[in-house]
């Protein structure tokens, strides 16, 4: 029953901002990668790039570069989030993507207009196939935040991503360690007009 | 089997561009608007708006505001989809949603920086659910693209939109008539770093 496994899946979904150090396998790996490329774009243009850091130094040293950013980055809106992020970062053990063991990094062509829902749709197959697999996920957003920031760019091409890319967004992966609870639901944020 | 019945249902997912005329039952419509609003959304603000037009005469009419907008609107860069869009309006027969008997309208608050990311992961999660309740699904731009012309905010708004909220996106479902067949991945588009 496709149906009730699908539902439950998108039902049962959970942000997750607490894992295990444990990586994950090769084979999880590839199912949320491979969930990422089935997703739909813009004309089917799959201009999108993803990159799945696993490299644990190398983790650290993004979040060291994403420290430093915010220390002189200032948001363009004012959207609570982002100067809390800031905030965040100047403590001691800030870690932005919640130690988790993976993240992937999805970027794309930064004039192309359906570059974010691209991204986004991807996003949440990553986050639905994680949750088929066993593991937990969560949406970050730090390095889209900070994706003009010279430091962060550099570090992200001496990765791979084209010189033409920039970040839409990221997910951070591996088990869960604290399962968060089921967060409620909204009233009036569905109408049917029939 | 979870894991298999999901993965399978994002690997088989396709954007369908040709409805059969037959309504969705209330069950699959249920299904869906579950499927969106359990989404993952900035600081689970759940500031996303979703509306279920169902009504085949508001449908056509926002249809043909549609077009009259497209005549006069000069496309804000230069992606070659809204061109295309403008240009297939002016055409006999046009019909932006594909003749599907349900659209399904995304929207969000305008200046809220994860509008378009929460939309299109709620967006994916409606594509995903109709995919297993047997219903085919297309992501739909042109309300996003048109949503500051007056004629179409002020028909969306006498609908239920809240006067402060813009479109981010659309789903467009009901019962496939012409399958899609499988589109190719594109090569380098994953990258894993270890």
């Amino acid at each position: 029953m496709m149906r009730e496994e699908v539902l439950s899946c998108i039902r049962g979904r959970r942000s997750t901002r607490s894992f295990q150090p444990e990586q994950i396998s090769p084979e999880q790996l590839d199912a949320l990668l491979e969930a990422a490329i089935w997703a739909p774009s813009g004309g089917n243009s799959q201009t999108w790039k993803f990159f799945a850091i696993q490299n644990q130094e190398k983790l650290l040293t993004l979040n060291e570069l994403v420290r430093m950013s915010f220390q002189t980055w200032v948001p363009d809106d004012d959207y609570a989030a982002k100067l809390n992020a800031k905030e965040k970062s100047a403590r001691e053990g800030y870690n932005f993507y919640f130690h988790a063991p993976t993240l992937i990094v999805a970027t794309n062509r930064p004039h192309y207009a359906n570059a974010m829902a691209d991204c986004a749709t991807a996003l949440q197959n990553i986050f639905l196939a994680a949750h088929a697999v066993g593991l937990g996920s969560c949406y970050i957003n730090q390095l889209r935040w900070l994706r003009d920031e010279d430091i962060i760019r550099q570090y992200l091409c001496a990765l791979g991503m084209p010189e033409d890319y920039v970040v839409c967004g990221a997910a951070a992966v591996g088990y869960i360690k604290t399962p968060m609870p089921e967060q409620a639901r909204k009233a009036d944020t569905v109408y049917i007009i029939r």
